[in-house]
């Protein structure tokens, strides 16, 4: 088996643009928001199944409590096993008005794609599909066995995904996971992203009788009642102080500082973090004015506890004079091992009781666990070293876990994850947003991306 | 001259029923939302000279660059002077669906009357005319020279009302001032109010560039990006503690304690705030479970930084994953002397910059000041104890300074004010809410109160 050049291999791979649209297309056309299109979830979930099977695979439908996963799978008895997830569902349309064409009808103008769901994540279904693909024709055979997971709830949660992956483990045990996508384009800075932070989502709230009034009261009464807004804000100053030190009792002691390992990665780590987030947002400094290691530290390594929404009394251009009756604020917790959502939840409850505020109640959404694989894992470096070819000149950094979550949990115990693009890649795509677009050249070099990845596993030692 | 018997004034009284009715459906009519209605404001302006003058007045219009003073006066060569400030502006209707009959036309519905304005506060300038005819009537002389100042932007700050005052010192000199009206019921608690706290109202902000992010960011970048809502919360911490004190730098230098007098009249309260306000807001207790002399001394004499508004970041019934690039709070002060909006506002900027918090700004709406009258004025005794004769066997207590704020510090260098109201007065009427009404008992005890009033008055050494 010769390596793939990867010039010849883009070359093919423009050739499978039409093939790739036209799957886009059948996928595209069912709404799939979790858990709201019930039949255009299943039904996508189905054609799914019927594309999968006309390209050689055998598929079919798990059937979970929730919205269907979708399993195939390729066997042509080779050493290596690559493993793909991805997601069929997608985030809300909103308002139809922001849109220029239907969501649910792909539309090809100048040189994007646009659709709910093209960048996110059925257009790279439609690459990894299409790439595997090409594999097998330039190849003449697949060079790996090859699965796909495509699941139905993941921009809801993945809330019964755990019903699928406890009795397929070994469907799930591979020695490469690409995670949603991965690719990369000539001269973009791009990213080998192999672990995901967790996330735990509280709302903290303070309301109503006993300990606060039932009603707003008018603010000549501030002396006589309770202010739900001041008990909040207390409360929350316990938390973190102002130098970003988490200050939740017991918290500290659950985290895992980085190794030594960890540490070695971001001195590789090309590019300059902060200036970029100074551009992106205008800011006149990073937060803390951290830069270089230490920023990235805190950004791959560290935990987090960030309000993201904070609510009380009376919120309109005029001046009303009240001691609101209730206040509440929306927290979200990034996690690092060896956090958990419920150990967080734990925690929260047990600081809050300590330090006298048990009036404020904290309740907790469903949460994801952090999750990593080993930066020096075989196939992460492969396709880090692959990168680093398609992007060059440009930098190719890993990246040990990123602030986006996920349910790779569930997975990195059987396979090594990882996510790989350009900024290029992204770049105006409008993910979770009107108009979302996936730029024609990105799918091209996406499917030959895979193709190649598939290739150079069969060739790991 | 001989002592009025109040139960014969106030069976005088209800014969002026009709009157004061006719009365108020004229000035009803006109729209008079400060500085909204223009038009209506005006016409209830000369409406108002019209009525005046028709009842032996001599009444006249000052203008100001806002809405124009009603001044109106009969002077009868006595020796004392009594003055009176009433307001012809109202508060915003709201949504008409929430009236049962039309807020601009008078309507009696069973023992009550209703319209914008029926309570706060053109009922009361019904009452207070009525009152001094009835005077008139039943001494056959008015035992007291009258002046009446009816403004038209109280709801709206009295912006221009120091126009009006600066110009009328004269006019302003009197041994009494009724203050929107006073008033009070057989068998019902009463309160003789004489001062009222000054109010001054921010909104502290935390927001864009350089300091915080242009737009909300993904909370995966919680580590880069500093957080609008974190900094707000710590700013506010610096400001207020979690007993209750007011940790402004400076802030309690300027406050003055309560003499010893002010604490004797405490002493003297009849009945249980506390279990007033518990009951009311259906609380387990009240703010650091104050009681007595305790809550009084804090709810009539001691200043207030309350909350009344938070803003910041995502506030739906969703988990939200942001970093917010604002956040802000209102912020509403109640002032005891030496206490200036002016004051508090540097006091607070120069906190906010020593603290390391000059990333908030701090914006002030207009305010009030304090203004008290000495709670041992003669007008205010004689009110006092008319007041407990009326309410017998109800407690009538005297209330130095009531967290309600208004222009009374343009009045009390001239004058000791005095507002009067039972329970019973205020109950049920939905001031500042739809179905304003008053209520047609309570209307004919206030035309006798101020019968009373004027007749006592005259009397005084």
């Amino acid at each position: 088996m010769s390596d793939l050049v990867y010039s010849q291999v883009v070359e093919k791979a423009s050739r499978y643009q039409a093939k790739s649209l036209e799957f886009l297309g059948k996928i595209i056309q069912f709404p799939t928001v979790s858990p709201r299109d019930k039949d255009g979830l299943r039904a996508c979930a189905e054609e799914l199944v019927k594309q999968f099977e006309k390209s050689g695979f055998e598929a079919s439908i798990f059937d979970t409590t929730g919205d269907p996963v979708v399993m195939a799978e390729k066997n042509v008895g080779a050493k290596k096993n690559l493993l793909f997830y991805h997601h069929y569902d997608v985030q809300p349309e909103g308002s139809l008005e922001l849109w220029d064409s239907s969501p649910w009808k792909m539309e090809v103008r100048g040189d994007r794609v646009y659709g709910r769901g093209a960048v996110d994540d059925k257009g790279p279904i439609a690459a990894s599909l299409m790439g595997i693909m090409l594999a097998e024709e330039m190849l003449e055979q697949l060079p790996v066995n090859v699965r796909f997971v495509i699941e139905g709830e993941e921009e809801a949660g993945s809330i019964s995904l755990h019903e699928f992956t406890e009795t397929n483990r070994d469907f799930l045990r591979a020695e490469g996971l690409v995670w949603e996508g991965i690719s990369s384009m000539p001269n973009s800075p791009a990213e080998i992203i192999c672990g995901v932070k967790g996330d735990a989502y509280f709302e903290l709230r303070a309301s109503g009788p006993p300990n606060f009034p039932r009603t707003d009261v008018h603010s000549g009464e501030a002396p006589c009642v309770p202010n739900a807004a001041w008990r909040l804000i207390w409360a929350l100053n316990t938390l973190k102080d102002k130098d970003e030190n988490i200050l939740v009792d017991g918290f500290q002691d659950e985290v895992v500082q980085p190794s030594d390992e960890d540490i070695a990665v971001l001195a590789e780590y090309e590019g300059d973090y902060a200036k970029r987030i100074m551009d992106d947002y205008d800011l006149g400094k990073t937060l803390l004015d951290r830069k270089g290691i230490e920023l990235l530290k805190h950004l791959y390594f560290m935990p987090t506890l960030t309000i993201s929404g904070l609510t009380s009394g009376y919120q309109g251009a005029e001046d009303m004079t009240i001691v609101p009756s209730s206040a509440s604020a929306k927290l979200d917790v990034r996690l690092v091992p060896n956090l958990t959502p419920e150990k967080v939840h734990e925690l929260l409850k047990a600081h809050l009781a300590k330090k006298g505020y048990d009036d404020i109640e904290v309740k907790m959404s469903p949460g994801y666990l952090p999750s990593r694989s080993r930066i020096n894992d075989p196939f992460i470096r492969m396709v880090h070293e692959l990168s680093k070819e398609v992007v060059a000149p440009a930098p190719s950094n890993i990246v040990p876990m990123v602030g986006g979550s996920g349910p790779a949990h569930f997975f990195t115990p059987y396979a090594p994850m990882c996510m790989a693009y350009s900024y290029s890649d992204l770049q105006h795509t409008n993910g979770h947003a009107p108009n979302e677009n996936a730029w024609l050249p990105s799918l091209i070099h996406n499917v030959a991306f895979i193709a190649m990845v598939a290739d150079r596993m069969s060739q790991l030692p």
